[in-house]
């Protein structure tokens, strides 16, 4: 399951040949991916392998009768696609057949309680057609990135023993960041603070990193002097490996990189950015939760406060610092500004291009395949039709044989996809 | 108390020469009459008997004195005559004077902690009176109905198990199909599935009846094709007596009778109706919480989802069969249209008579006396004056000996009563 | 620490020299003033010494990272004054520096974790450097009010066993009749039930008084007849000594005196009162909670229910009883209402003039010091400047000793003070 901080990730992953995984979603209008490609990118990157799916939403879930969503035509055969495309080998259901007493009654397979063929198994089984055809073009796809995501367990436990706001923050901003990055498809691995090793990367994203020795702080100060580019969450830096707070200014080791230090902090109901500075709309210009008093020595301020106290420092700095750049958090966000954040520095940096960028609701993931060829996912994730020039080599629409051409044009139905062989 | 699942109502009633209820209803402005009188019309249905009211509100009541609601000038005296129009022969208080220490401090009697007459006592007192002189004419009562409703144990038991949604749906539908008759008058009886009889009715409503034994779905199949009508809610056959699921489409034995089959459901958010089917404005206008992906065989529909995705199946469908009709809701409905599903059925069926209807707030009862008299109740629930003219036969208001004719115009003034030997 | 229901108080503060509190109080925009004053009007009263804070905020308190408010520039500095208005001799902080592990990681001292000079420091240092050189003339304050609030120990417990809402209403009216006085700059001490004496006052400010023993009742209404003036909350005089409901109508003991008597009551929603009769405007025009059914004798009306059952109840009745006046609310009332029946009262009987009158927030207090001198304080307990002219003796600054004359215009900026020997 992915809950990925009660289990020592790695050590339960060098045991085992292949992760598998049971991951269940939203259905119908919750549908978003988001919720489930986070957890194919992060077993593909613990374990560097592929990895199967043991356990996925059939036509319902639930342990009673009061959240039954049977999904939306078209979203079953859409998840299954997802998982290969996030790396996964096999996707399989809970179960073949709704039960009929105890507390799984309602969790119900592919069958209905009347055994009989019906509107998911049609999907099911149409799916299914389709991979006996072409599966062995899609299977083992490897995949590789120019982002990393930083996870710290050790974070996300020192944060739930003192919390800056209710609900789990961590996996909040940890979950946003995967977000903001999956709404513009730039493809995302995951690093783990335990063997933090950054080689191969040009971007990372670190989500409150509250507790961290001074070796992982000084690697990540490296990487950006080395050329690197980092966008990071508040409480950073804050306390040792121990979860003791520094003695020193914070953010601790990271203040020559980060380019200012604070010594407050404040929680805050909502604020706008002045300005609107990453041009989001009125009700999405938002710092929130937590504000930290920086102070800049030699970074420059993103987004300022519009308020009369908060304004005297400011809410996002940017440093250069050595060949690379440090974008500091020092509140929390809405899921737009940080999307907006993340792009902007993909653009910039060359992890995406302004011509061909694709975005979610259209979701776009590749790799290469066994044979050496690009497979290249487009995914519609909505109710809606959606039209877009294709940016990429030509290649063959595998499920029809037809060939498409850069620039042609591509239309994809409500929840439908293409898969192309460049 | 009126809470009729936690006890084995045919076994207790067994052993009592008169049922007696201990019933509490709200005051002042949440006064509705639905909340009194369905108890009173459930404990007649299963002895048969007239029976007592041992407890109910004086002045006020609660355990401590957050809830004190004392009522509006005239309630007391209308609740009294509501339970002898439902059935009862007696009407007692619990207490006659409000207790100075302890527990029951604020379960305020007749007469407040002063032991002093009071405006309550004065109710009491005239109420009181007025039974002295007419009592004769009204206890006893007999009360023969034309419309049932199924009351199933082990459905409501079943749906706690595996609930639908949060509360205890079952009777949340049996009172609103309660509601629904006692707002348009039609006078409804219980019956309960373990001895199910409905011999003399011509109308059954059903809530959710979940858990059934193929004779009593049969015996619901067989009283349609004999010429009897039958509305049902959501859920409806979907176990065998035991709550297990059954095998085969739902809703199972009673497939041929509904004229459809499922294999799907859903929860739902409030989904309008399209074009507004039974004119009840677009607030009112919904279905809710739950929906059944109904396939018609021979049924047609009464109502269709304004939706995307759930217009494809029937929201309520009605089918003839034999000599009856089954009108099925696949879906929770808001009270205004449940009322209407009821009144069209009544009005189609004879129950009711458009010249001569009279809906909520005028509450109309009657029942035959002891002398073989109709004495018939019109009892105003509001704080406003009703008006509408009598069409029912000649009589005697008893309370002034005057003579009302059919067709003479009646006012009732806010939370006051007429009642008329005809 | 100010919970002062659940310490003998009277005893408690006979084996001590000097009472010491550990007050904390909101921050940023959650100022208020009253929340810290109410606690060393209490203390003051109990002991009748002056008083000690032994510990108050600091940086920014709380168990965890949730509730993080450091204040806005000025209000560490106004609190310490504002205390030193009210009595104490000394203001301590927990504590000096912020700890780097456990519970209190986040319960900051005056300096942060970094220990380094800071805000916060800057502001404290300034406060003391002040101090060092005015303390002598600020310390031992002697304060002699008019108007006092009875606390009965009895009625709060009382009252929690049989609440007649959420909460702590006896606080809260307790509370709300401290803001009340508080905002019109009404100095008041608190006198306690076990051992009232109202000798020296003119203004009894009653919460509900829901137990009292007939002598305590006796007592107040001597106190009227001998020309006092009390304001009465709901409840009053209900329940004896041992919290058991008098057998007599309510107010019992009290009825002459109020005027009054009531048999019934009511919860109720919000009811506005007719005509605005206190003038605070539509949203704050209101009753709520409660309504006693006052049928009044020699009372009359102050404020009548815009409703159509209520409306045959005053809310508010005055009765001149003896040589003084007694207001009873029968309902619980907005802050604004209440604050305007207080302000009415103290301008009828001279404890505050028309023309010199100030009212929140600029806070004022006084005292006589050692010297025997009247030291004003003046407190801006506002984001806003302030502007006003002085209405008092001409005096001294003593911060820039500058003279100020009776009739000069005074300005204080956010959160700034002026306190001036007169």
């Amino acid at each position: 399951m992915p809950w990925i901080s009660s289990v020592d990730q790695l050590a339960a992953c060098q045991k085992l040949d292949m992760p598998s995984l049971n991951v269940y979603h939203g259905s119908q209008n919750d549908v978003t991916g988001e919720d489930v490609m986070w957890a194919d990118d992060f077993y593909r990157s613990v374990k560097k392998t592929n990895h199967l799916i043991t356990e996925t939403n059939a036509q319902t879930i639930g342990w009673d009768s009061k959240g039954q969503y049977p999904p939306f035509d078209g979203q079953g055969r859409l998840f299954v696609y997802s998982h290969i495309a996030g790396g996964a080998n096999m996707v399989e259901y809970w179960h073949w057949h709704s039960i009929h007493y105890g507390q799984e009654t309602y969790w119900k397979g592919v069958l209905s309680h009347d055994l009989e063929p019906n509107r998911f198994y049609g999907e099911v089984s149409q799916t299914a057609h389709e991979l006996k055809k072409i599966g062995s073009k899609l299977v083992n796809l490897k995949i590789k990135n120019k982002t990393a995501i930083l996870y710290s367990r050790d974070s996300e436990f020192g944060l739930s023993y003192m919390p800056f706001k209710d609900g789990n923050a961590y996996m909040e901003v940890l979950r946003q960041m995967h977000r903001a990055a999956f709404r513009q498809n730039i493809g995302v691995d995951f690093v783990l603070a335990e063997n933090a090793d950054f080689t191969g990367y040009s971007l990372l994203l670190v989500p409150p990193l509250y507790v961290a020795s001074d070796a992982l702080l000084t690697k990540i100060s490296d990487f950006v002097k080395n050329g690197g580019h980092v966008i990071m969450s508040v409480k950073s830096g804050f306390c040792d490996e121990n979860s003791v707070v520094r003695h020193v200014k914070a953010p601790g080791p990271l203040k020559e990189a980060a380019g200012f230090y604070y010594q407050e902090f404040s929680n805050i109901r909502p604020i706008p950015l002045r300005d609107d500075p990453f041009k989001v709309g009125i009700d999405k210009n938002k710092a929130k939760d937590w504000a930290e008093f920086l102070i800049p020595e030699t970074a420059k301020p993103l987004a300022l406060y519009d308020d009369m106290f908060f304004s005297k420092y400011p809410a996002i700095t940017e440093n250069r610092f050595g060949k690379g750049s440090f974008i500091y958090e020092g509140c929390l966000l809405t899921d737009e500004v940080q999307s907006k954040i993340v792009l902007n520095k993909a653009l910039e940096i060359g992890l995406t291009d302004k011509d061909t960028h694709l975005s979610y609701p259209v979701v776009m993931k590749y790799g290469t395949n066994d044979q050496g060829k690009t497979i290249r996912y487009y995914l519609n994730y909505s109710n809606v039709e959606q039209s877009f020039v294709s940016g990429y080599a030509n290649g063959t629409d595998l499920l029809t044989n037809k060939q498409l051409k850069k620039g042609d044009s591509i239309t994809l139905k409500p929840w439908d996809l293409l898969i192309v062989e460049e």
